[in-house]
């Protein structure tokens, strides 16, 4: 399992036929975590992350030993309509920035502990612009899906998927549209800053795909295929990857989580393995979430991007993991129960 | 200044003299931030923290080396009267396993690079029951500002208080009414799990302190002597001591954020170098940390105590001063700006 899928078909199939969790093991982590030297569900949410990563990794007791960030970065076609606040050459220059550790997700992935790989995805040859063409033909989708799974290292315990893109906003916009309904309109916002000029611009573009592409809006890898971009697929594909090896994930911003779900409207329940790292500012972020009925771990304000928001949810995850398989029973403690 | 201040007399005048942060090291925190390789504010919270924080400790790009947690762990005449769904030898019970290594923040700050200490104090002797005198007499209550205080560790560049103590909601909330005003019902919960009649019960004994103390309700500090507790009373040193030495703090929850209400409302900005690391599932928290003008960094549903959701903001925090102090700028990575 470990080379990607060899054709769009074999993708489909998969989506069919995910794997769950380990249920014995889920059950295991509960029994301990109700003997744990605290009141019951003291510790929130961390207990219901803890219960869910044992779950998904199959063990009563986990560490989280090895989490890796993977970063994809496109260009696209739609960059040219000028609806980014900066520059297209800018994707290139931050993957440098990326290599050489300049970058804010280079420092988040060090705090906690992460491994990261960067993929940049035939930068010099941008997606077509979706208003006038499919972003990408099959045989580049393809390649964008395979990109992302093979960039999962199948030693890792947590995946963080992030991207870099200028445009990528207005792309994961068109994409939630298609999944979700809804007009243009409710999708934009203003990404890494335009101003009203630019967010209108952002409609009437996004307007302009879903028009184009209106016949290929039913079947959900022909909407990322359509009006996505290298970067979205290759996280599909990446969380798709870590599914197959149940590596539980932690979904990012607007253009991470529009890109996911792209999975789920597929085949609902494949993003079980998922939990969201965070509700980021663009305002259209947390109608995805809860449509997609993921309740996010943090809401700092962040509009980044680079899996930024799911790096410092490691932390949180860490920290209720931390306590579920570090902490002392009532018995072993000798502490008397309520 | 590393020694305790001898007298109540000098605790209170220390809260007419604090020192504020450093303007100039803000400053140019301020001008490092507007050059970094990210859109304008796209970091959210990350950037207020990192500007704080650089304020605090007095250097442009400061990094979190040395947190510290202390622990400090009281038992309360109140808890005679039922108000707790623990019984009150638990207190002792929990400080031996915070000494083991086997509680809930034991994990968290191990997981987040924190050096931890635990002061149990005078267990053996609870404190008065509030609703026939005071908590405290006055030397209990110098000796307990004391032991915070000299818990505080002059190097640590960040600092969680956490608390145990069975009761001390109780006594957090009377400690609350009394600062912020309202019944004794808006400000009593569930705590680590009591019932209805439970809960009832929390009401009338906070009503019978707030009665029973009435003349002594405008001057905090005699609120705390009277309606607080040891551990209560340590937190409000220790976060002084932090003050003094411009040492940031994390604030935990409801009892933690009660004892540091104290300092707030006998010095208006005495919180200044304190974030709110969580909200609580605990009502009147959420509603004491708006009172104060704290955001709380999380918001997980935790009711643990013991400095645990404080604890678990130690990440996000260094999360923030790792990206301040560690991007590269625009001009270092050669990338484009807006």
């Amino acid at each position: 399992m470990t080379a990607s899928p060899a054709s769009l078909a074999a993708f489909r199939h998969l989506l069919a036929e995910l794997p769950g969790p380990d249920q014995q093991a889920r059950a295991d982590a509960e029994a301990r975590n109700a003997v744990l030297t605290k009141p019951p569900a003291a510790l929130g949410r961390l207990e219901d992350l803890a219960l869910w990563y044992a779950g998904w990794r199959g063990e009563a007791a986990p560490e989280i030993s090895y989490p890796q960030v993977a970063i994809f970065a496109g260009n696209h076609g739609v960059a040219a309509r000028g609806v980014s606040a900066f520059p297209a050459e800018v994707t290139a220059q931050m993957v440098l920035n990326f290599q050489a550790g300049g970058a804010a997700i280079n420092q988040l992935a060090a705090c906690f502990g992460a491994t990261m790989v960067v993929k940049a995805l035939e930068l010099e040859r941008p997606t077509a612009d979706f208003t006038i063409e499919p972003a990408m033909d099959e045989a580049d989708f393809l390649a964008a899906l395979q990109a992302g799974w093979d960039a999962v290292d199948p030693a890792a315990d947590l995946l963080v998927t992030g991207e870099m893109g200028i445009g990528n906003t207005t792309s994961a916009a068109a994409v939630a549209a298609a999944l979700f309904g809804g007009a243009a309109e409710d999708w934009v916002g203003r990404g890494t800053g335009v101003d009203d000029a630019g967010l209108a611009l952002k409609a009437e573009v996004v307007a302009a795909g879903l028009a184009r592409h209106a016949s290929a809006l039913g079947d959900p890898l022909e909407v990322l295929r359509c009006l996505g971009g290298r970067e979205l697929a290759a996280m599909a594909g990446a969380i798709l990857h870590a599914r197959m090896r149940r590596i539980p994930v932690i979904l990012d911003g607007f253009i991470c989580t529009a890109a996911a779900s792209v999975l789920e409207r597929a085949s609902p329940g494949a993003l079980d393995h998922c939990v969201a790292g965070h509700v980021s500012a663009e305002a259209a972020h947390g109608r995805m979430l809860d449509l997609l009925g993921k309740e996010p771990l943090l809401s700092l304000g962040l509009r980044l991007g680079e899996g930024s928001g799911a790096a410092l949810a490691i932390g949180v995850l860490k920290g209720a993991l931390a306590c579920h398989s570090g902490m002392a029973t009532f018995a072993e403690a000798g502490v008397s129960g309520g």
